[in-house]
């Protein structure tokens, strides 16, 4: 048997599925280009610069000791400290491996051959993803502006129609929909239709902007929440997010959730993290510098960006294949998102002043030469 | 709208998962009966009682300082090391977050909607859940003295048989395949229908017994091998595992694999485990010793149990529940398997000399009052 002879065994919708392409890591940029790894910036995957917080650091530092155990499947501390937080019943909380996770279970659990769902152009590469992989049909809403057109989700929705994804704020573009715009979608959406507000940069916001999505569960029961320790909580590596949703719709998504989907460390690490707010704080803070920063040096090397609600800004280069190239030849690794349908754009996420600074600096002299 | 018109927005197979029963954490024990968790011994989930390789746990110390970063999708270094290991291309390589993961993406990969997939009656639990999952039909055929029965299995093959999932040696029941069986029975599945060999227990095996797979890939390229890092190399909180497969079906899998499933700790600390063969050795002689020492406890108390070839065993008493409650009761926990279509057993798992002690005070105290 030949290789390509192996390749049908998979269905055509996985056959079909191109793999997600995620920033590069700094190892990898190192051995590519022969650099020093402590030479090398890396703004290409909206991580938090300041790292993680001290207390959840201090708490893995004891956890790692009980690791040949399983970890807890029903994470029960954790879901103790999320149901504290968030004011929701522990029924109402789904795990996941990341976010990403929680979108994948929504899918898997309500998709099927057949089924449509709905997400925006530009919007996270991982909605078609998980629409592809379970043989349902992606359907994509020309943006306006590089935000959601919710009044063009709307018009849409078939009898085939199951799920939505909604980004808030949408990441490549940082674009946010305004609450009373964003309820009043709500309200359109047919009660048979799932929504999944994704709402990762959430800690990103302003207190005026910050969602207040998790009140409007009691009533929009097709609601479902998708929140994450990766972005701000600074624990990307760990692997934990959560979905907040009706209990009934809970229990669905918790029966094709892998048991131990959630490891032990991130566990510890996720439930100290919420308590910290002083950390978080002091990220957002550092965000907003770090966003006035670059977005100041892309103006004045006269460059135009979208601005962003996030901890994140694409920006438009003449070429940007090319000056991504030549970006990480310099050691400085951003994100390109042609596949985001965005060929002209680059995204660098905010880090700290020095790493701001130098990409800046890089920028400049790639664009001179 | 109520809650069952909610449930009926996932598809009927959904519906009707009944999900995974993990073994009963120390900390839910202790919550539920009142215990100090430090009374309790849980012999539950085929932990290793060694904890993890000490070189790992070095490792892991410092890899948590990293943690605000995303994981290596590809995981490079992990990749690597498991490539000259087993002598295998990294390209034959599929990293899971925990085997579970890779016995899933198998599923999803390969199974959709009116296909089948094959396993023996008492096999893991996981393998009708994924198949369930995406629609597909669970065949099961009925073992023989709580083994596979390899022939019965080529007898229920249809055109519509897609995976076989094989487990050797089989968890709850312990039994093994010989090698020649297993081979003789690989020369007979047709090629186009995919066996997963789920090697999870492997490192407890002796040296003659040990797997030789890995050396059948070149001749079978239907046959996909699946590891864990969660058994002997103590890493279970950790979750990462492995798959080993032509480089074809390796890409497959890797398209619904979600991009960042293994998290960092996991990848450094499996890297680094790989290379303890001294820590794996000492994990192997103290599961023979204490298999010794609870076998002979069983035989004592008068109890027919499996022999077993991995680091637990399947007993049998009078009323397995109320026995499983009385152990709970005394701070023993151990894993009931009347979900495995065998009420009349309970499975222990090899735990440290003290712990097999006190399983079998305990049993003895509970079966004699």
């Amino acid at each position: 048997m030949i290789m390509s002879d192996l390749s049908t065994l998979a269905p055509a919708n996985i056959r079909a599925i191109a793999p997600y392409q995620g920033g590069k890591p700094i190892s990898e940029l190192a051995r590519e280009m022969g650099l020093n790894e402590a030479e090398i910036v890396k703004l290409a995957s909206n991580e938090n610069p300041l790292g993680m917080s001290p207390k959840a650091q201090m708490a893995v530092e004891e956890a790692i000791y009980d690791i040949a155990r399983y970890p807890d499947g029903n994470s029960f501390a954790l879901r103790d400290a999320v149901s504290h937080k968030c004011g929701v019943a522990p029924q109402q909380i789904v795990f996941g491996n990341g976010s990403n996770d929680i979108l994948e279970l929504a899918a898997r659990a309500f998709l099927t051959t057949g089924d449509e769902a709905i997400y925006s152009q530009h919007a996270f590469a991982v909605y078609p993803l998980v629409t592809q992989a379970v043989g349902a049909k992606g359907i994509v809403v020309p943006a306006i502006d590089y935000g959601h057109d919710l009044q063009g989700f709307l018009a849409v929705i078939t009898p085939k129609t199951k799920l939505i994804f909604v980004a808030n704020p949408n990441n490549p573009t940082g674009t946010l929909i305004a609450k009373d715009t964003l309820k009043a979608f709500l309200a359109q959406v047919p009660k048979h239709v799932l929504v999944v507000l994704d709402e990762a940069y959430d800690e990103y916001l302003s207190v005026v902007d910050k969602s207040e999505a998790i009140s409007w569960l009691a009533e929009f029961e097709n609601l479902m929440i998708s929140r994450t320790f990766s972005k701000a909580y600074g624990l990307a590596g760990l692997r934990v997010g959560f979905g907040l949703m009706h209990a009934a719709l809970a229990d669905l998504m918790n029966r094709v959730r892998q048991p131990f989907n959630v490891n032990s460390i991130a566990q510890v690490a996720a439930a100290v993290s919420l308590q910290d707010e002083d950390f978080v704080a002091r990220s957002y803070a550092a965000n907003q510098a770090g966003m006035a920063q670059i977005t100041q040096g892309l103006q004045a090397l006269g460059l135009d960006y979208i601005p962003s609600y996030g901890n994140f800004v694409s920006f438009k280069v003449p070429n940007a294949a090319a000056v991504n190239q030549a970006l990480l030849k310099n050691g400085v690794i951003v994100r390109p998102v042609a596949n985001y349908d965005m060929p002209d754009y680059l995204r660098v996420s905010i880090g700290l002043f020095s790493e701001n600074a130098r990409f800046i600096e890089v920028l400049e002299k790639i664009l001179k030469s």
